[in-house]
């Protein structure tokens, strides 16, 4: 199998082909129900929180005597604040601890950022028509139907091996005020798994000085900073450091939650900012409820205080066997082959998986047909189209490994099937 | 005391004066620190949920199997629905269970009918501009504060004792397709705890086919649906029933919480609405968020499940004492006088005081001098503007009973005061 395609004669792929039918209609005859398509913890991992709901015992108040049962403070109570501060490296009052959801903290700055704008000034994006975000791909599909959904536009920038191509994000943004900022996933990026470099993360501190827009601001969505799976994991540079010399900190936000930590529905989700733009956030936040659940914030703050890390190194020993096995059944099955490249994450939820050009689509379809759910194609791109119609993304986690196991193998077996069809009617 | 103002003698008035300036003196120099301003549950009764905390037992499951632990489910799991149909009289299928905020459901929901329409067609509020509610008063300042923060302008209709004044909002709908809503505290109101007739939520149901806009909405707060103090409360009758026969079921969106039932802070809120205003919202929803904390829904289903009577009954233990105290201290110190009117309501938080015109800002101000917080004079109007400058809100609940009968005797003398000055400067 370690032969790379390209090497093969047309009858030696046609004997191959021949095989993979027979191989795919077997499995064809014994549907399966198995799902690679979401980001979820399994129920293993949710159960290292069992003793969350003791954390509170009956004593509501914290540290400075709020009754955390009680209306009020928009901001949080200063326990999940400081848990926050913890997650994204940033002092304690740089962060903002909201409701279950950290998409809702991003909703709420990119609909502020448009509307009324993130500095107490006339600044506010909705100025100049269209709203463009830069959009590193493949990305996040949630980040993408969120600004769409806003009327933003989106424009794709690759992402490379150590963060996004930042040539191109300058070219992009220099000359047009229209471009208003760039999403990020910096460490474990989704759904690539790579953690941004030093370098990278430096001149995305400096982009919003390159800006041709005087409102433009990095989403700086840091939803895997303490996810770890293999040791040592990857480092991420501060931004909130770098953005300090670099004159643009009042252009940056951050985003942490606990859902994938404690409970992925029901956890605690961060922001962190300036002042300027923390006192923007808050005036609208405060129009909209009268607080988040500060019980929650203080059960997770409670429950995590000092062992957030062995915490995390228990999600690591129940993903680590995920990856390996994702990982290993690639290598075995598609490896030397010449049809794929795929990541090889030290951390996150997923693993990113490059097939040739135009076979994306045709591999989830075939999936799906022996009952293997996979993230639909081009999902990892704005407005579902992937240019080369080629990526694939893995989510390992929700499965339990004897299902990964017979997916993973679906899986390979669909790539090569489509790969060598694709092959024959080449020639 | 008995004697109504009206009847005594300049020289008998500025008598009263001298009086009241002594003991006003008096309490100035010993000042306190009470607070009547905020409809904040008390500790005491945030304690009746002491055991909420034990509800979930280790058992995550939700009866349909769910986990309520991870991600998912944009309408909250049903245990939850359930608990606010019985809220809300209606069926749970017409229930959407969210997070700890009925004002950010109501944000959803206001939003929503602005920019995209609740009913998935091409209505929606923004077509026609100046958007325009109409606001019952005096009435609740943070429905007032939403609108405004979404550039809604507000259009004031009297309440009356047993509902919005009915004629002066058609005469307002009729011909104006601006003015697309108009929003409702239906029980025990907010401020004035009156609760809305049979005929009057009759006249509501029937709103939408008497206006000029084909996409007006009653934006029906039911905040305090089970918030009985005195046996028996009031009877509100089903809007949801009332609606069905006058084809205007699309047009009602009902909220609700278990902020003053649990914990005020972190509650479950809910809303009740048509099948297609239901999906319009889930659509927008489901950008925003992955779905809300089903864990704390499961907790507050499974705590109040069967026991929610008895549970509003050790509310009103608690809370009798204070509305008994703030009725009876103002029937003690200003009844007969002839210089002041109020509300008694049968449950809710509020007890509504009207002065003579242009003396509430007076004593609100008068009070806040000698440490007695009151909510803003104002605030249970649009724009802050009381036209006659006469309602106090009192919000007797979060004060423990010996400062509330020391509150309750300032109000009263800052009312005195302020009434024979002005009756003084006009004679």
């Amino acid at each position: 199998m370690k032969l790379s395609l390209d090497k093969l004669s047309t009858t030696e792929l046609a004997d191959m082909l021949a095989g993979l039918e027979r191989e795919y209609g077997h499995v064809s005859a014994n549907r399966m129900a198995l799902d690679l398509s979401r980001g979820k913890p399994a129920a293993d991992q949710l159960d290292l929180s069992q003793d969350m709901e003791l954390a509170i015992g009956g004593d509501y108040r914290t540290a400075d005597g709020t009754d955390a049962r009680n209306y009020g403070g928009p901001r949080g109570i200063r326990e999940a604040r400081e848990l926050g501060a913890e997650l994204l490296g940033v002092p304690v009052d740089a962060v903002l601890a909201g409701g279950n959801s950290s998409l809702a903290l991003m909703h709420l700055v990119v609909e502020t950022a448009l509307e009324t704008g993130l500095w107490g000034d006339a600044r506010h994006w909705r100025r100049h028509t269209p709203v463009k975000l830069l959009a590193p791909v493949p990305g996040y599909d949630r980040h993408f139907v969120l600004s769409e959904s806003l009327g933003i536009e989106l424009i794709n920038v690759p992402m490379q091996d150590h963060g996004p191509d930042l040539d191109a994000a300058r070219a992009l943004i220099t000359n047009d005020p229209n471009v208003k900022g760039m999403w990020c996933v910096p460490k474990y990026s989704n759904p690539t798994g790579c953690t941004y470099s030093n370098e990278s993360v430096a001149g995305i501190a400096g982009l919003a000085n390159d800006a041709a827009a005087d409102d433009f601001v990095v989403l700086w969505d840091n939803a895997y900073t303490v996810h770890d799976i293999y040791a040592p994991g990857d480092t991420l540079a501060s931004l909130y450091d770098l953005a300090k010399p670099a004159g643009t900190s009042d252009h940056v936000v951050q985003f942490a939650s606990t859902s994938k930590i404690t409970h992925a529905g029901a956890g605690v989700a961060f922001l962190a900012a300036s002042p300027v733009v923390l006192e923007s956030l808050e005036r609208r936040l405060s129009v909209m409820t009268i607080g988040p659940d500060k019980v929650n914030q203080l059960r997770h703050a409670r429950f995590l205080k000092n062992r957030l890390a062995e915490h995390m190194q228990a999600h690591a020993a129940l993903l680590k066997p995920k990856f390996d096995l994702v990982l290993s059944t690639l290598e075995a099955e598609l490896g030397g082959l010449g049809i794929a490249q795929w990541s090889k994450p030290r951390g996150g939820y997923f693993v990113s998986l490059d097939l040739q050009p135009g076979l994306a689509r045709a591999v989830v379809d075939m999936a799906q047909q022996v009952g293997l759910t996979l993230t639909p194609a081009g999902a990892t791109f704005p407005y579902g189209r992937d240019p080369q119609d080629r990526n694939v993304r893995i989510a390992p986690t929700y499965a339990n490994v004897e299902d990964l196991k017979v997916a993973m193998q679906l899986l390979t077996l669909c790539v090569k099937l489509a790969t060598v069809r694709q092959r024959l009617n080449q020639t």
